[in-house]
C-alpha cells in the first residue's frame, strides 16, 4: 500500500489496524524519502537505516497499537537541541556537541508511546533565531521554495514534517521558534504552556521561557502529541501542571490588533490572508475585538533588548568562555550582549515584565484569545543573510511576547499567497488553555487551509479534530430554549459546554407549550405507560461547576431530574412540575420543541 | 467609658454602636497613651494631636460605622516605609526621607474604610533585618521586656499594637518582618499571599517578594484588615487576585520538620512551646506529618546569599550611589553585597529557586499546611548588637523561605515562656489560602495563647473568629433523606456544605412517602391553591461544583426545581415527578419527613 505524500498519525494507525501496512513498511518508505529529499540542510544526524528497521521490528514483536502506545509505529524527528539517546546533541554547534547518556524526558515519553525517532534536525544555533539560516549545517528551505527560508529556530523539524519525511516532530519555542516555521511549511505548530512539557534534556536558550513544541500537519495530531508528551517532571525545575482551562465553544471573543498595529512591512499578500482569517472567525460567530497591541509589542522587546539575553549566556557560559570563536557570529554577538549586564538590571527587567503582565491581564479581561499573524513576512534566504538581526526581529513581532507573558499558542496554516507560498496565523490563549485552543485552531485551519504540508491537494477536511479539554463534566439533556440555535443556548456554550448527541426520550414523555414564558419554553412530563413519538433532546456536556450554576439559575416550574433516552441511557435533564402544564397546549405529537417553533 | 489595655476593633465597634464611646474619645485616649508609652523608639513621626482629633470629628460628622466603613473610628499605625499622605516616608533613613504626594494604595483603602492613621513606625532601615536594632531612630523593645528586641523589621508597628497604642498596624514582610515581631509582642501577624495587597506606595526591599502585612491582637481582626486592604491594583506590577483556596475544616494534615531540623540553638523554652503547639493541633484531630525541611532551609538561604540582594540595591541604587555613608552600616554592608553581581547569576538564582519550588510542591502533596516556630530565639538588644548579621540569620530560619516560595503565612502567639516572655508559631499554607489559614490560626491561638498583646489577662477566648474563605456557593432545600441526622446527610457535609436555616415551604406543597425507595424518601409536589401546613425543609449551602455533582447524582423520580419558602424566598430544592406519587401514602398533614420517620 502506498503512503500519502505527507504522513499523518491518523493514516498510519488506520493502515496498521487494517493490516495494510506495518511499521517496517513505513520505515522503509521513510528511509527512501530521507535519502531522496533534495535539501541537505534538514538533518544534523540520523539513525542508520538498519537501526530504524530494527526499531520497527522490535515494536512489531511487542504487539500492535494500543491505548498504552498511542504513537505505535509513528516516525518522528527531534530538534537537535533535545537529547535523544544514540545520537549526539549539537545545538547546531559542532564544537559544543555531546553524546547524551539518556533521552530527554519528552523523547522518552514518545518512545514509550511507541513512536520511532528518526534523527536530529537542524536549527538556528542554540535556538537563537527565527529564520533557520544561523547554522553551520546549512539553511533549510521552505518545502515550497528553494529560495525561501524554512523559518527557525526549529527549521529542520518543520521541513521534516512538511516534506512528509516524518509524521510529527519536536521543536522548541522561546521566542516563536515553534510557530514561525509552521507558517512557512503549511503546518500546525503547538507552543504548549510553559512547564507542561518537561525541558529536562534540552539545551537551554532561555531556561525560564523555553518550551518544547510540536509540529504536525493538523491541530488534532499536534495536540495529541502534546498530550502524550506532557507530564509533571521533577527533573525540570519549571515543570508544572494544572487542570485544562476552558474557552467558550461559541461566542468566542477574539482580540486582534487595532489597524495601526497591524504591521506587514508592505507584504499585502500576508495582510490579505490575515484579514481573511479574522473574517473566518467572525463567520463562526466569534466577536472580533480590537485591542491595544502596544503593551504586547513592548513586552516582546524585552526578549532581546532586556536582560533575558543573560539566560542565553548562562546556558553556554563555559563553552562561550572557551570557544566563542566557534560560535555562529550572529549568535555570538547576541549572546555577548549579556556580558556585563548586572543582577540589578535583571530584576528591573522582571519588574517591567510584571507591569506588562498587568496590561496583558486587562486585555484578556475583554477577550478570550488573540488571533495574530504568525509572522509579518516570508523572506528569502538572501534577504535574511543581508540583514540577519534586523529582519529576524521583524519575524518575531507577533511571537516574542508569548512565552514572557505565559501564554499558550497554536500556529495554524491560513492559506496560500498568490505566489504559491503558504502563510499562517496564531491563536494565543491563557496558560493551560492548550486543549481548548487546539479545538479553535483546528476549526480555523480547516476554514482557511489547503492540504497538509507540501501536499496542497490532501484532504484536510477529513483530518480528526482535537479531542478538546478534559474537564470534570456532567451531561444534561435539554428540550426547549437551550437547544442549539435557540435563545438560551448560550447558557451552555459560554461556560464551555459541548454538544454530545441529539436523540429522543423514550416514548412515555409528553411535551407542552408553557403559556406566558419568555423566551417561550416547553414543559416535559414523564408519564409511564404513555405511548408517544418520543421527544427530541440534545445532550450537552457541561463542566460540573457550570452545571451547578446552571441548575441554580433555572426558574420554576422547570426542574432538573433524570430523563430516560431511547438509547437506554438515563441522563440529567429538564422536566416540568405537573401543575404548570394544566391547560397548556400539548405538542407531543410534533416530536419536539424545534418542530413546534418551526410551525409557530 | 474606659478603654481596655489593648485595643481591638471588636471592642471599639461595640462601644461605638452602644454609644458609650466616640472616635474622639478613643483618639483622646490614644494621644495620652502615645505620650506616656516609655519606649521612645516606636515612632518615627506622628500626626499632631489636633489633626487626630480633627480626623475623628470628620468621621463622626459623616455618619457612623457601616458596611461601607468597616473600620470606622479605628486608630492604626503605618510602618514608615509605606506612604501615608501628611507624613514623611523615611524607611528609617533620614537622608532618604521624602514627603509622599498621596497615600499608598493600602493606606488609602483603610482610610476609606474609616480607619484613622496615627503615625509612622520605626523599622530596620529599608526593611532590611528581622530584629529592630538597625535604625537611627533607636531600637524598639518588646512590650514585655526593656532588654529584649521587638523583632523587626516591622518593629514599631508590632509594639504599637502590643502596647495598646493602636488597634492594628501595617508592617511589611519580605523575609519574615511581619511575623517575627508578632512572636515577640504576643500578637498575630498576617503575611498575605504576595500580590494580594498592593505594594504601590511602598519603598521596596525586594520588589518581587515584598508583602504589606498586618498586626493585630487576634487572627479575626488581622484577617479582617487583610480583606479590607486587599484589592487588585494596576499600580502594583505584582498585583494579583484569585479565589480563596480552601483548607480542610477537619482532618488537616500538618507538616512539621523532622526532629533533626528543629533548631532552637539551645532555647529549650521555645522548643517546649513548639512541641505544645504541635500537640494542640494533634488534639484537634489534625494529622502531624514529619517533613524533610532541608529544601525549605536551603531555599531560605537564597534570600541573602543569592542574587535577591540585588533587589535591595535596585530599590535604593541612586541613593546608595550618592549617600552610602548615610546608611546604617549593617544595612549598607548587606546592600553592597549586590554590587558586581551579574544578570547571569540572577537568572541562575531563579533556576535554583524553581528547583526548590518543585521540592516544596512535593512537600505540599503530603500536607495541607506547615506549622513552624516563628523564630528559634528571643535575643536581647545587647546580644543582637554583638552579632548583627549572624544572629539575624538565625532569627529568619523559619521565615526566609516563605515569600520566595509563594506561600501565605500567619504568625500566632503560642503562649509564654517561664521567664514571662511571649513566643509564637507560624502556620504556612499555599498562595491564596489566607482566609482558611486564619481560621486555623485562630483556633490554635485560642488553644495556646494568653491575653492580647501586653495584657496577659485579657479575654482571648471571646475574640471573634475569622469569617473564613469565601466560596461560590449555592443554596439547596432538602426535605427527606438529606436532612440533618438522616442517612444521606453526609452528601451535604462531606463536600463542605453548611446548614443555613430550617424553615417551611409555603402551604401549597404536598408530601408523599415514596414506596420502595432505599433509604426511604419522600416526594414533594407543588400544587398551587392547596392549603396544607407547609412542609419542613432545611436549606444547605454547597460549593457550586459540589452542588453540580450532587444534582447529577440524584436518581429519578426526584428532581431539583425551585421551592417557595414561607419566608417569601425561592430556593433550589427537591421535588418529585407527579407520576411517582400516584397511590403513594400522603403525609402532608404530619408537616414533614422527620415527623413521619419519628412515627414510622
Amino acid at each position: 500500500m502506498g503512503l500519502p505524500r505527507v504522513l499523518t498519525i491518523d493514516f498510519l494507525h488506520r493502515a496498521y489496524r487494517l493490516g495494510t501496512l506495518t511499521p517496517l513498511d513505513v520505515v522503509d518508505v521513510v528511509i527512501e524519502r530521507l535519502e531522496s529529499w533534495p535539501d541537505p540542510a534538514v538533518w544534523i544526524s540520523r539513525f542508520p537505516a538498519d537501526e530504524l528497521r530494527a526499531a520497527a521490528r522490535a515494536l512489531m514483536a511487542a504487539g500492535g497499537p494500543s491505548d498504552d502506545r498511542p504513537l505505535w509505529g509513528i516516525p518522528f524527528a527531534v530538534k537537535d537541541n533535545i537529547d535523544c539517546a544514540g545520537l549526539e546533541t549539537t545545538a547546531a554547534c559542532p564544537a559544543f556537541a555531546y553524546r547524551p547518556a539518556a533521552d530527554s524526558t519528552v523523547v522518552a515519553r514518545l518512545r514509550a508511546a511507541g513512536a520511532i525517532p528518526v534523527g536530529k534536525t537542524n536549527l538556528d544555533q542554540f535556538a537563537t533565531g527565527l529564520n533557520g539560516t544561523r547554522s553551520p549545517y546549512g539553511a533549510p528551505r521552505s518545502v515550497f521554495s528553494a529560495d525561501h527560508i524554512s523559518g527557525g529556530s526549529s527549521s529542520g523539524s518543520a521541513v521534516a514534517v512538511g516534506a512528509g519525511l516524518v509524521a510529527f516532530s519536536l521543536g522548541t519555542d522561546t521566542a516563536g521558534s515553534g510557530r514561525v516555521p509552521a507558517a512557512f511549511n503549511n503546518l500546525v505548530g503547538v507552543k504548549p504552556t510553559k512547564g507542561m512539557l518537561s525541558t529536562a534534556g534540552l539545551v537551554p536558550a532561555c531556561r525560564s521561557l523555553d518550551c518544547i513544541s510540536v509540529f504536525a500537519a493538523t491541530a488534532g495530531e499536534a495536540d495529541l502529541v502534546r498530550r502524550i508528551a506532557a507530564a509533571p517532571d521533577a527533573a525540570d525545575a519549571y515543570s508544572r501542571a494544572a487542570p485544562d482551562v476552558l474557552l467558550p465553544t461559541a461566542g468566542l471573543r477574539v482580540g486582534v490588533p487595532v489597524g495601526a498595529e497591524r504591521e506587514f512591512h508592505g507584504d499585502t499578500a500576508n495582510e490579505a490572508l490575515y484579514e481573511r482569517a479574522i473574517a473566518a472567525l467572525a463567520g463562526f460567530g466569534c466577536s472580533i475585538v480590537e485591542i491595544d497591541y502596544a503593551p504586547l509589542r513592548e513586552a516582546a522587546n524585552l526578549l532581546y533588548n532586556g536582560p533575558w539575553v543573560a539566560e542565553r549566556l548562562a546556558a553556554v557560559e563555559d563553552f562561550h568562555a572557551a570557544h566563542a570563536d566557534r560560535m555562529d557570529p550572529t549568535v555570538r554577538k547576541i549572546v555577548e550582549g549579556a556580558v556585563g549586564v548586572s543582577a540589578v538590571a535583571a530584576f528591573r527587567g522582571h519588574y517591567e515584565l510584571e507591569a506588562y503582565r498587568q496590561k496583558a491581564k486587562a486585555i484578556f479581561a475583554a477577550v478570550d484569545i488573540l488571533l495574530l499573524p504568525t509572522t509579518p513576512l516570508f523572506p528569502t534566504v538572501a534577504e535574511m543573510l543581508a540583514d540577519p538581526i534586523g529582519l529576524n526581529a521583524k519575524l518575531g513581532r507577533y511571537t516574542n511576547f508569548v512565552n514572557l507573558l505565559d501564554f499558550a499558542g497554536i500556529a495554524v496554516p491560513a492559506g496560500f499567497r498568490p505566489d504559491g507560498l503558504p502563510w499562517g496565523v496564531t491563536l494565543i490563549g491563557p496558560a493551560f488553555s492548550d486543549a481548548a485552543l487546539a479545538v479553535w485552531g483546528d476549526r480555523l485551519h480547516k476554514a482557511l487551509g489547503e492540504g497538509l504540508g507540501i501536499e496542497r491537494a490532501a484532504d484536510l477536511a477529513a483530518a480528526p479534530a482535537p479531542t478538546g479539554p478534559k474537564v470534570d463534566s456532567v451531561e444534561v439533556a435539554v428540550v426547549g430554549a437551550h437547544l442549539s440555535g435557540m435563545p438560551l443556548n448560550h447558557q451552555l456554550t459560554q461556560p464551555g459546554g459541548t454538544l454530545v448527541k441529539r436523540c429522543r426520550t423514550t416514548r412515555d414523555y409528553r411535551l407542552f407549550a408553557l403559556p406566558g414564558t419568555v423566551p417561550p419554553k416547553p414543559g416535559l412530563i414523564h408519564q409511564p405507560g404513555f405511548e408517544g413519538p418520543g421527544l427530541e433532546v440534545e445532550v450537552w456536556s457541561l463542566p460540573v461547576a457550570a452545571f451547578g450554576q446552571f441548575v441554580s439559575a433555572i426558574p420554576g416550574p422547570l426542574c432538573i431530574g433524570k430523563l430516560l433516552l431511547d438509547d437506554g441511557s438515563a441522563v440529567s435533564g429538564f422536566l416540568c412540575e405537573a401543575h404548570a402544564v394544566q391547560g397548556a397546549p400539548e405538542i407531543t405529537q410534533l416530536g419536539g420543541w424545534r418542530a413546534y417553533c418551526a410551525g409557530a
